[in-house]
């Protein structure tokens, strides 16, 4: 997607280890006019499936998240990194951050996440793909089905895409970085 | 704000301990398209002030706080309850949450909440104003100015939206609850 890829190259940050910054408009601040477009843009390389309900995890999916739901007009669940005090019910899963070095848990509650979902899942960043695979071990409990998952930014170079694609899920990045090697920023064409 | 109301009677839960639970569509599952509807009322009751940007605490505020920074076409900040490790140049301010019995820290980059700035502060829940407490400190070390806030439910009876509209504060809230006493939801008219 062009507006983005533009926007990366002129105000994402690249640091040491295969960090790309993008805080200035995606994660920290947002851009609620390129979010809106993002969402326009799912919505298109979805149009040839069928959802009931858009997930994202808290908390700089819920912005594109809840932009998607909007459009589509669907409900949108944010799965949880801490189980909140006031619920049971909760169905869990543990994702490992490379960026974090360390395991947390994700939680839906089983209200939310039920046997014949057809799920959208939606995210800023597709790296190593552990929040991905979170989410498909959630659906699998609820006996739901992942029917797409769309990502603002895909770091194809951690490889969280290509083994989402050999499992056969339908995934959409709208930018592809695929190197950020000597801190330059390489974008797929 | 009328549709709100009535979702809150349909939908809300009351739990022990002055607890309202509006996970099916506010704070866990989102409804979209009330959460845009509540985004065009925040605009039509701050009408007349003037504002450079939307801040919100991540995560529950995120949603109404998107949808209302697409509305104005102004950027959105969310503050983080983590220092994230690819963060420095933090704001940084401590929050004391009831609901979790502990304080936790709030911080936002001072590359994105700077001097001069005109805040329109949105978040879900106005209960203590802890939260809003601490976006005041956030704001007032960085020499900006919150000109308004706007919540979607305000339980009136833990008193924070006194401490602010004393404090001189524009506070809009869409639904305001008056009492939660027997587990009863009483809403304000």
């Amino acid at each position: 997607m062009k507006a983005l890829k533009e926007r990366i190259l002129r105000d994402g940050k690249c640091l040491e280890g295969g960090i790309l910054k993008v805080d200035s408009f995606i994660n920290h601040q947002m851009d609620p006019v390129l979010m809106k477009s993002m969402a326009v843009e799912f919505v298109r390389r979805f149009a040839g499936e069928r959802f009931n309900k858009i997930m994202t995890v808290e908390a700089s999916g819920i912005a594109p998240a809840i932009m998607v739901g909007y459009l589509l007009e669907l409900p949108v669940v944010f799965a949880k990194k801490k189980k909140p005090s006031t619920m049971d019910n909760m169905l869990v899963t543990s994702v490992f951050s490379f960026t974090k070095n360390r395991a947390y848990d994700v939680c839906v509650s089983k209200d939310f996440l039920c046997r014949g979902d057809r799920v959208l899942f939606i995210d800023d960043f597709l790296a190593n793909g552990n929040a991905a695979r979170g989410i498909l071990d959630l659906a699998g409990q609820a006996g739901a089905e992942v029917a797409g998952m769309g990502f603002l930014i895909e770091k194809a170079f951690q490889h969280g895409g290509d083994m989402l694609r050999e499992m056969g899920i339908k995934v959409e990045s709208l930018a592809i970085i695929d190197s950020l090697e000597g801190c330059k920023i390489t974008l797929r064409d």
